[in-house]
């Protein structure tokens, strides 16, 4: 039934980032090739891959030969052009699709499709005239939050606008590319469920984690969140059902605002995501594993915790403190390989585990 | 006082096999290069790594290149030609240096200073001569082994003899080169220790593990060794002496026979080792990451354990199993990327973990 990728075959990975050397490190553990398609050399997984082939994503010469030097593509960037989607899906099989893709990379898209499942995210209208603007402030209110509908990440292409009259300001300065116009929750917690489905359809989701952010980057995942059981499981169920809607194959990532007692889904990404790398030192299989399982047509492997983990991002200049990390026993370094320190940037990040307590039932 | 090798520095690897390709994502996960020199580019370690050379151990033109490229020498081939380890430790640091290299290479000069610093071995003898044959043989007895003092293997260069008269057909058989006639130690079982020394001396060491071997070839290893504590520690203390009288930075593994009361060690490997491959999926920090902390000037890791393990070796057409153990929820399968089945071969292992029992005296 699953479309079997055999051991030694090749496994392609759009992106060169970080998210695609640490899937590289899981590809080469389970006897795969991974082969790499990043713009430069220098990416962080180019040295991590088997092989890599280095181009821009309008370059469709060099995508046909990363097309033909591979048995399946996978992505570690999900902002792949939908027309080199749709090229290379064309060529060897995409996971996740292209339509998995395209919702996930358009907010437009996403809020639509998650509110047509019945999922709440924060009220929101869509910008892309003067006239939707307008119209977008008066049925969202103030304050609120313009965010562009692709291509945004880790806080970039977003500004806070506190009334009517900065609006077009505001939207000018993004550019007056389309947008979205979202009402700020009051939230209290941001949390994330992480989760991988295979090709039989089977899904194995890791606990919710609780995330904090600054300046828009994620600074810290708390694994797991520290929240009420019913919460902890409707977030669990909320990702299901979106992957299940998405039909997705691959590992999907879905980011909640705690409203209350009300969860909203802020957004979703269709890839490994900073508020999993914990897995990779307190789980029996982490989720660039699940990623390569699901990608390759294998059972997907168990999301059991033996540790409980606070992963803490090194942003910019805070990478510095490497040699503090490296000397503390409970903290797990991950370095990417980038060379150049900018404000930021994520340079790396480092997990700190402690014992998974016992039941609350047991004695003592 | 450690001499710190920073991230973005280069990890030279002397060696291709699967060792190296374990230690180099450990190396990249650091944020280190780690740059191969392999004897071909279908090696295992090749696509895992930043960078290779190719080239034969007496390609000194190749070896100067690789130098060149790195910023200090470790390997996962114990077997570097002694004149090479001394020209490469000649333009870089080389961890472990020289001296501790040529006496794990040698059976004869291991016994030698094994016994010269009162760790107890089986009865052995040097055989490098048809009268040293005859004298070896009335001073160790039968049934005993006879074994090359250099090269051997997974079970290869060793013959198994009954009584004199075969002795001399058995040595002309290994071609009659420097070897070592072994008393055979009636021992109920095989352990051994892996441990890391760093920079500083400060040692990490591995609990005990129980090895199976099939036909000389590891077989599967259960950690930890389910040993009398007092044989257990003993183990670990005699492969710390030894670390420390050989001076060692790096990975050392110590294999013991357990006969009756008494621990008698088999031989070291300056190298991470087949019987440490478990730390990997039960460890919060691996063999691997030890060798890389230890050869970059780094604190080493924690060896505690979050699981106990079974470590399995997929020999040969063993790892045609590949599909079951992928399904088996406990398992973590590693594949190490050969092409071709060989009998005997090494071609990848499984590694089932549980959790570590609570303490005996802990109330339930």
């Amino acid at each position: 039934m699953l479309k079997l990728l055999k051991p030694g075959s090749t496994i392609g990975m759009l992106g060169g980032g970080q998210l695609g050397r640490m899937a590289a490190a899981s590809a080469l553990r389970l006897g795969y090739h991974c082969h790499v398609y990043a713009q430069s050399a220098d990416e962080p997984a180019v040295e991590a891959a088997s092989d890599a082939t280095i181009g821009a994503w309008d370059d469709f010469a060099a995508l046909d030969r990363f097309a033909d030097a591979v048995d399946v593509i996978t992505l570690e960037f999900e902002n792949v052009p939908p027309e080199v989607a749709r090229h290379l899906a064309a060529r060897k099989p995409l996971r996740p699709g292209v339509d998995a893709l395209a919702t996930a990379q358009d907010r437009i898209a996403e809020k639509t499709f998650l509110n047509s499942i019945g999922v709440e995210t924060a009220r929101w209208a869509r910008v892309e005239s003067s006239a939707t603007l307008e119209a977008a402030t008066q049925s969202v209110g103030f304050p609120a939050i313009l965010k562009v509908a692709r291509q945004g990440y880790d806080g970039k292409g977003q500004i806070r606008i506190s009334g009517s009259q900065v609006a077009e300001t505001a939207w000018t300065s993004l550019g007056r590319v389309p947008c979205v116009l979202e009402g700020i929750v009051a939230f209290e917690r941001e949390i994330s469920v992480v989760l991988a489905r295979g090709q039989d359809g089977v899904i194995a989701a890791y606990p919710a984690v609780e995330n904090r952010h600054e300046n828009g980057i994620l600074q810290e995942t708390l694994a797991p969140a520290a929240l009420p059981q019913i919460l902890a499981e409707e977030a669990q169920a909320t990702a299901e059902r979106i992957a299940l809607a998405l039909d997705f194959v691959g590992v999907l990532a879905v980011e909640y605002f705690i409203d209350g007692p009300r969860l909203l889904v802020n957004e979703i990404a269709p890839r490994p995501h900073n508020s999993g790398h914990w897995t990779m030192d307190a789980c029996y299989v982490c989720q660039f594993e699940q990623q390569i399982r699901a990608v390759a047509g294998l059972p997907l492997g168990s999301t059991i915790r033996h540790s409980n983990a606070v992963m803490t991002n090194l942003i910019g200049e805070a990478v510095l403190e490497w040699q503090t990390h490296i000397a503390d026993p409970g903290a797990h370094l991950h370095l990417y390989g980038k060379n150049e320190i900018r404000p930021g940037r994520k340079m790396g990040h480092v997990t700190r585990v402690s014992p998974v307590a016992r039941p609350a039932n047991a004695s003592r």
